[in-house]
């Protein structure tokens, strides 16, 4: 079956939660948002562009850090309504320079850090 | 330091996505959402609970299928507005009878199934 991205379910900002995850290990990186021209480009680039819900503009992930996601394989759920990216990440994908964004834990009641920044 | 599940980000509707992770081979499972009651009674019972939208309920994962979500680490993400479970997952994750609810790929221009329902 063809692929239209307009027949993904997207919810009522136009968006649709994409989580990106770590073609070698496995690790989930991070999660953020598309809108439907987001998941096009994607594609059509094979540079993963999400939707910056705070600067309302597209947003090619490593464009100016140079952290890069180039797409490997991009997956969709069962209720067409989040994405999975598999992807080549170059650097750190959190903004805080480490790996991945889920770098704390809730172990019996305290937060813990399990990663510090990439150096 | 103390973690307090109010001091996550939630959406208008009081909710934060959580993506489920397989312990063992670090597949990713499903998104669903949580409410700040749904991740309280995860940590407090072990049994990851999900707040259903379209019931408008607490939905513990599996009570009624089987296919229970065991607890073994709960992680946010930098924003706080994003979950992490990494999980013990009985059976398939998916109400389609697959593992997981990602089966779904775009490649070429068409949509692929990755997964067939399991026996």
């Amino acid at each position: 079956m063809s692929f239209d991205p307009a027949t993904l379910v997207y919810d009522d900002r136009g968006l649709i939660p994409c989580i990106a995850q770590d073609e070698e290990t496995g690790e989930v990186l991070m999660m953020a948002w598309m809108n439907a021209e987001s998941v096009a480009r994607t594609l059509e680039t094979g540079k993963v562009t999400y939707w910056s819900r705070s600067r309302q503009s597209f947003w090619v992930k490593g464009e100016t850090s140079g952290h890069v996601q180039s797409l490997v394989d991009l997956r969709l759920d069962c209720d067409r309504d989040c994405l999975l990216a598999v992807v080549r990440q170059v650097g750190p994908a959190c903004h805080t320079n480490r790996r991945s964004c889920f770098y704390t834990a809730v172990r019996d009641g305290e937060e813990v850090e399990l990663m510090t920044p990439m150096g």
